[in-house]
């Protein structure tokens, strides 16, 4: 629709790709945090590495939009993304920080379909960003990420149940719900990206 | 303001308002929720049946969103709104599920006023969705809600102050809380329709 | 960038500026309520009276908005930054009205690095308010709220930590979590108040 008089900058398109694949490593890791045999304190690390990182890809995009005089689509736009896509990489961030400052141990088995879903919907969101540059057959993608936000749902509100059920205690009981609170939101944040390229898609359409 | 070449897509008014109305059954089930004589799960099934239909209302819009070429005002306005009403549905229907889940018997009497709180908001917004034509007489509509907001927030920490009284046991107090949140959640969300409602009104005028 | 016609209306620059000081004010009444001597109720007064001359100062600014034919940016950007700015005075009074309500008598020690992110970065956005007018070194301000929003995450979790330690009673530790996610809530107000602000500033140049 919008006419162009030069090339745009194309590479937009790869720093939100890179972006995505450093939340797809995040989701690795949360799986493995549920692993028995995980050190904890080495996947904090590694964990703290990946937030670094995402944070320098961030850094990379909004640098690049405001020196950029041709964007590929919106400015403000470009910064909603850039900036969606931090958050989910925060929340999971928070989550493993969260097992290390409460000092958890074992996570119930039923805190896995919450990971499955992140990892799942983080590799369907790094799948994505290269189609931003055609703005074709991004549908399925948007209404996939919702399907896995309302099937997140119904597995957070489950585990939530049986926090409460009366098998914990009062101060674990704390301590497990932020924790797959942190998950959910991350699983919300990935929704909110979905609904970022949506809004864009059809502006630029 | 902006000019006009032919007749506008005016069914749009029609749909806000279809989704509005399921708006003001769901705060009716929640109100039917607080009386001792309810079928909890009868009452559920209406409820996630209402929220289904408020889906459905919500795709409508959005397909005529995207299919229209002469949308009554911007489509990223359309969207916006469309997806803040769901949210006020998605807490009302969050509100009975977990009231389900967590095996809750009676409500405290003291969440009635949240609950009435719903059911004044949502009949003022279904009753605002048609003036969205005109763009008129809607200041009266989201002063009310504001007002409304806040005696919500006011009686909401009343409740959580008693929940924390002493009166209840520990995973009873984390229950209802729950419970009182998503009702929270639900007022937040229509007051988040006001102001959507507002700030399209301010770029129409 | 924009053709300007005539003067634009300047005197948004000082009602912003106003507001961020009734900020500045709510910041330093929580200093004081950490204090052991202060009059609980007394200072819940004056915090009372603060969210309320924070309201008037917001109702001017949307006023003058919707009255004002040209605006110094965006009529949408004015309101938000204003809801935005109204934001965190709302947590703020609400974690005085929990510490009342709540009937807590002492807060714990480690709140206190909270309180004093808060007072820091208030001040930065009042002294950031009258940068507006020229939309230049706005960059320092933004980037150091979102230092000290982080400096403000790892002290609440390591407060969080703290309450879920076993020094506290339960319902002790819910009351308190309540208070210091409010504190939370003001400074993560006070990030989107600095990301509204760089917004504009992108837009505008």
């Amino acid at each position: 629709m919008r006419f162009r008089i030069r090339p745009v900058e194309t590479s937009f398109y790869d720093l939100f790709t890179e972006m995505a694949n450093h939340l797809v490593e995040g989701a690795n890791l949360l799986a493995q945090m549920l692993d028995s045999g995980t050190d904890k304190n080495a996947l904090g690390d590694l964990m703290r590495e990946a937030e670094h990182q995402a944070d320098e890809t961030t850094h990379k995009i909004i640098k690049r939009a405001n020196t950029t005089f041709i964007t590929p689509f919106d400015r403000e736009d470009i910064y909603r993304l850039a900036s969606s896509l931090d958050d989910v990489m925060d929340f999971m961030e928070e989550t493993v920080d969260l097992v290390g400052l409460y000092e958890l141990g074992e996570l119930p088995a039923d805190f896995a379909p919450q990971v499955e879903v992140l990892q799942r919907a983080t590799q369907l969101t790094a799948d994505a960003m290269p189609r931003l540059r055609t703005m074709k057959d991004l549908d399925e993608y948007w209404i996939e990420i919702n399907r896995l936000e309302n099937q997140g749902d119904r597995s957070y509100r489950r585990i939530v149940a049986n926090l409460f059920s009366g098998s914990y205690k009062s101060l674990e009981v704390l301590k497990l719900k932020d924790v797959v609170d942190s998950l959910e939101h991350a699983i919300d944040a990935l929704e909110s990206v979905a609904n970022t390229v949506e809004q864009i898609a059809v502006k630029e359409s």
